[in-house]
């Protein structure tokens, strides 16, 4: 059933609030069969939303208005609802006795702003909402609905859960959508598309009554694949999108971290060190700290990571982690050598049982012909072995930082885990 | 000028994707004088994008775009434009050489896939994305225009910034809109609006044809207080903002850190540093690393800032900060005690003419009745001097992390400066 969203307050336009609101619903809407063919924000103005609401019945079947639903005079939504269904706001007894009770809870009394929350349009079914003031208006149309649902988010998030999805679900006849995602890291989007070409083959060519699809959706390091399918019959299309998972698996399995929603690497390796009940540390030199801030922006954290030393200075590599001013001197700090001995210094300095260590060029000075911005060589190890790599990547100073921790982090994941 | 934004990305349609361009667009694009109208989320599907621009042309004179502009089959935006403006894709060779240089950079060579990037229809003017791969296609259209940006955040905001609003700026006519900005720290916004009263009302009472506002934007720690003028004489328009920025600076001075759009204040301290020829470290425990990554964070940190000693685990604090065992029995971690040692700590260990330290709770665990989630004891100081304080903040961890280190560093920079 194709759905649409309809995001009404100037203060999302503008960007003075961002809109979390609409990811949510869309999110639920989607798991549940929805068809979200469009999202559509605009400002508390009676001619816009009059307009688009004429547009958007043209289009979908089903149409979710969030906003504009306050007492004051900046919220139009309702008036201008009454005057697109044409008929008239009535006062709903059972909604205002409802706003009377819940004002009484708090020792107070409904003045006449609290009432016009209980005014109604004749053609819309009015549904008290237990988590807030402003009551949901349902409108059946022409074989179509549109739902009403106040901006804040809590009372928002509420109502779609336990009233929008179940009340539609019963309306209409909805197909069944179904995902199954895969992360990657360490692998750039075009190379996975390379790789995966056969199976983006298969979707393509496959013929039966379901809709399938794959996407690639990357974001620095990491990509996402997402398999989909919508049709009638959900254990068909399950089977299907295990039967892509697991082609996928094979041919890319070495990049894939995770298949669940679970995306946060640090997290991860929490997950992995509490499990075997072990500790982690690290030297950071070019990533500056921002890997302990990954591992130290988790709940928990102190479990498993016991600290860092940030060795951007060459003397705090000496003099902390003990890395022979001769070497630094023969290999430069940005070396294989170098970032072994940082992991060496970290196992002993911080007592761990891992260690991660990086050493690089962050830019965008500090280049040279050798080795250029973007250079990085990680260690990770335990007592018994230390593995190192060198990876150069060409972003920003920022992203190069996001990057080099997005990878050290990889590199400890398949440490710990072989 | 009326803008649209319109969003392509079945990602963020289904809700697997937050959107947070959009608000960082909007946010943009309003300060510049923009009047964003609408703001509409499709799915990759061609025949979405034809009509919805269609629709657009209609009704906005602007209209940016994002996502659909990667290189694998699922990203079908810029051939949907070739076919909407009904002209031909081909090479740009400033761009593909471009590609091939930021490809080499990385020891890498464009494949098949990488090079489609290079294509542009030929009623677009290509521009170079100089943080990614999707470059930027302008189209004028009958005395509008529209833009293509990719969907990568980080991409997507630096585009906005840099290359779309300055290039919209040039092409339309838009009204004068001068900002003059000033940032306060420490202060909350209820408070500073109460100090600032008088020029807020003087504000209002003005009476010429200029139109003037002052807004307070908070930001976790940080207020900026944004003066505006919109109309057509720049030059008077800015000696009105110059007086009321000089009675701000009167009112509320001491809260002030920067009249400029920089208001990274690790930056701004590395800014004294660099002027005294002095150098600082930091000992972090509740911040985690992220005191170190907001100052390596910046280029040319490397000159003042030496390094950090993550002591996320008390013996970190022993064995390396030399905090003594009994202090921390006795006073516990979070204690003025325990920070001054480890300043103390850092200065001797890593060597440097300043320190900070934090020692704290972000939560949402580890809180009691006395120390609840949200303390935090934060010292500064040289060899002469140590100075520490104690804050209590309530918001999430993460939010708790940020707020601990704006508010460490402002520490930092009042001491430099005293």
């Amino acid at each position: 059933m194709k759905t649409a969203l309809l995001i009404i307050g100037d203060e999302i336009l503008n960007g003075n609030t961002l809109d979390t609101n609409s990811n949510f619903a869309a999110k639920k809407l989607n798991e549940n069969g929805f068809n979200i063919t469009t999202k559509i924000t605009i400002g508390d103005s009676k001619e816009q939303i009059l307009d688009t609401i004429a547009d958007l019945f043209n289009k979908v079947d089903f149409i979710i208005t969030t906003g504009g639903l306050g007492p004051t005079k900046d919220d139009i939504t309702k008036t201008t609802l009454a005057e697109y269904f044409n008929c008239e706001l009535v006062s709903n007894p059972e909604i205002l006795s409802y706003l009377e009770e819940r004002f009484a809870k708090m020792g107070r009394t409904l003045n006449d702003l609290n009432k016009t929350q209980a005014l109604i349009p004749t053609k819309a079914e009015g549904i008290i909402n237990p988590v807030g003031t402003a009551p949901v208006m349902w409108f059946n149309h022409n074989g179509k609905a549109l739902v009403t649902l106040p901006g804040v988010p809590k009372e928002m998030q509420y109502l779609i859960e336990n009233i929008v999805i179940p009340k539609a679900i019963e309306t209409f006849k909805v197909d069944e959508i179904i995902h199954s995602n895969l992360y990657t890291v360490g692998i750039p989007e075009s190379s996975l598309a390379e790789i995966l070409a056969p199976v983006d083959e298969e979707i393509l060519n496959q013929t039966s009554s379901n809709y399938y699809k794959l996407a690639y959706l990357p974001d620095f390091g990491i990509v996402k694949l997402r398999l989909s399918g919508i049709g009638k019959n959900k254990e068909e299309i399950q089977n299907q999108l295990l039967i892509w998972k697991d082609k996928i698996k094979t041919l890319a399995g070495q990049y894939i971290f995770s298949e669940e929603d679970k995306t946060n690497l640090s997290q991860i390796i929490g997950n992995q060190l509490i499990a075997l009940n072990k500790t982690v540390s690290t030297a950071e030199s070019c990533t500056g700290g921002y890997l302990a801030h990954l591992f130290t922006q988790n709940t928990g954290s102190s479990q498993y990571y016991y600290g860092s030393v940030i060795s951007y200075d060459n003397s705090v590599k000496e003099h902390i982690l003990n890395v022979p001013t001769q070497i630094l001197d023969e290999h430069g700090a940005v070396s294989k050598e170098v970032a072994e001995l940082m992991v060496k210094g970290a196992l002993s300095k911080l007592n761990t049982d891992y260690a991660i260590a990086t050493t690089g060029i962050a830019g965008p000075d500090g280049g040279s012909e050798v080795k250029p911005v973007g250079t990085i060589w990680i260690a990770v190890g335990d007592k018994n072995q230390i593995i190192s790599k060198s990876f150069r990547f060409n972003f920003t100073r920022t992203q190069n930082i996001h990057i080099f921790a997005i990878t050290a982090l990889d590199m400890l994941r398949k440490f710990i885990a072989q």
